[in-house]
């Protein structure tokens, strides 16, 4: 069986990862016992995905060349061999970027359509991205009522998330976004307290505004979500309060850099006694229906709200990743790529 | 009343601190009710009295222009104003680089000589110090039996008590150091494991030998004691294990550049799901008398050893706060400057 896939020719280097990457024929491998055959329904496109096809293995080994690549994706069981699955269930998996991937059934999650949601929700504020919102601010971060929240990339599909569960457990949030109009969502949709464009602000001066230094100490920044780092993630130290606590999840503004440029200047959390705490979701996969759960509440209630931004077709898979990082550019929200036409 | 101290003159670029300091003739002021009059006997030396010289606040306010600069002082009450203090006590207190300071007797902590160790004891292993290396490992940094340790700045004070508190508590210890003396003093005298010399190997790839990686993914340290920071720092992140904790105590290698050098490489620290935790030692001032009693107890049983370098008379003090920031230099341990040269 063939079929249309994503393949890593090889390791790009720095922002050339485009070429690196082929939209071509590929075979689908023969089911051995315990395996499932997924039919793609959705494809998320995510930051993470980049980091996977260096040579330097990040949080998993590097992906390997001459494969699809792979990431995390919706979809429908079309064959099992495997008790757990039955034909026609749905599923969450790290799957290949592919229209059809064999996957093992115990390493895919089965999910069921939320009464009043579209299935996309599944792979977007109920899936990954939903979870690291939920866990980072409210484990990680330890957020509490009252505390000043930072986020950067917060027009993107876990920071916008993050900043609305941290108005609805009454933090004072700030979000930082590439351009106005990014901003202007954040706080008139989304509930931001208040944005910062860092293309056209400075942010520290905006933060000693926004977030009063709390005494002749540092800042007015009790906790800072950070998604891109560099100078984003330096000018926000600056204005940390003390035992101000960080939050790393990613550092998307150094992913097509191999993290050449500007390193972090620790200086600021030595001087406040902060924490910087880097996690990966999956140390919370026990605790996925409690993410879940207060995720559907929030969404039901109107008090969590989620942006899609779809590619229809797997061969406008590049073309979409290429947002992701795009500095300032137009992509809000959770991006997607639909791989039937029919799905909601 | 007259006496000599240490002037901040202006403040300092770069390492031209020295310019920036001057031995003068400084009056001494007039005790208020609840003020006592100390005699210097020790000055600590310490890598932070370096960061209190610039303009930006640190964890204390800038020390102001013009003022006996401060630092850690072991003091003989010779006037009291206050019930709480005697002529004759001898204090641990923040007082000025002179022969005399005025300090409100509340903000003096009154210590008394250990039976069987030296009064310089007080202001080295039992003072700030070693405070600072109990509670930076045993409680900031949670050391576990089997750890994987690694200090920077291991032959300084901190570092070299942080080491053996280590192998105390059945750590594996690997230390790192500027000269090939310091690596032999640490390993042969100190107890540690292994000796990295930072300007003669590559810290990673000794590292990976001497701390093997625990999977395919990041390397094999699970506690790294920072004092140092810059390219040393990072190439200890490139061997980090998974959920490895990093106490960030000091980052001499920035303190005479205003932090201008190389920023640090968060990519491990987002990788391994790591933690960088820095902490400032009057966060346990309360429990000082556990770190003092564990610490004495390690030195009476032979287990723990504290080098101290002395300078003899205040005119010497720039001459040895130098040696603190000479990359490689010959100090070992704790460097004090003693104004009573009958003072053991």
């Amino acid at each position: 069986m063939i079929n249309m896939a994503w393949i890593l020719k090889h390791r790009p280097q720095g922002d050339d990862w485009r070429s690196a990457i082929a939209y071509e024929e590929f075979p689908v491998s023969a089911l051995q016992d315990g395996d499932v055959l997924l039919r793609t329904l959705y494809i998320s496109l995510d930051p993470a995905n980049r980091l996977w096809m260096r040579e330097e293995a990040s949080y998993i080994l590097p992906l390997p060349l001459g494969q699809p690549l792979w990431g995390s994706v919706l979809a429908e069981v079309v064959e099992s061999r495997s008790d757990a699955l039955q034909v026609g269930d749905i599923v969450m998996a790290q799957a290949s970027w592919a229209q059809y991937s064999v996957v093992q059934a115990s390493a895919a999650y089965k999910v069921a359509a939320i009464p009043g949601l579209p299935l996309s929700a599944l792979v977007s504020v109920l899936g990954l991205v939903g979870w690291t919102a939920y866990f980072g601010i409210v484990e990680v971060g330890a957020a509490k009522p009252g505390d000043v929240l930072v986020v950067s990339g917060a027009a993107g599909a876990v920071g916008s998330l993050v900043g609305q569960i941290g108005k609805n457990l009454g933090l004072h949030v700030i979000g930082i976004a590439g351009n106005d109009e990014k901003c202007r969502w954040l706080t008139q949709d989304l509930g931001f307290d208040a944005a910062i464009n860092y293309r056209t602000e400075n942010i520290a001066e905006r933060l000693a505004v926004l977030a009063p230094a709390k005494s002749d100490l540092g800042g007015g920044v009790d906790l800072y979500f950070e998604n891109v780092g560099g100078a984003v993630g330096n000018a926000v130290y600056s204005q940390l309060a003390h035992h101000a606590r960080v939050v790393l999840c990613g550092l998307i503004s150094q992913y097509n850099s191999d993290f050449k440029g500007d390193g972090a200047d620790l200086s600021h959390i030595l001087m406040r006694s902060a924490t910087i705490k880097a996690f990966i979701v999956s140390d919370y996969a026990s605790r996925i229906p409690e993410a879940v759960q207060a995720l559907v509440e929030w969404i039901l209630a109107g008090k969590l709200k989620y942006e899609l931004d779809i590619i229809d077709g797997l061969d406008g898979l590049a073309d979409g990743f290429a947002r992701l990082f795009e500095a300032g550019g137009g992509h809000k929200g959770k991006l997607l790529v639909r791989l039937d036409a029919t799905c909601a």
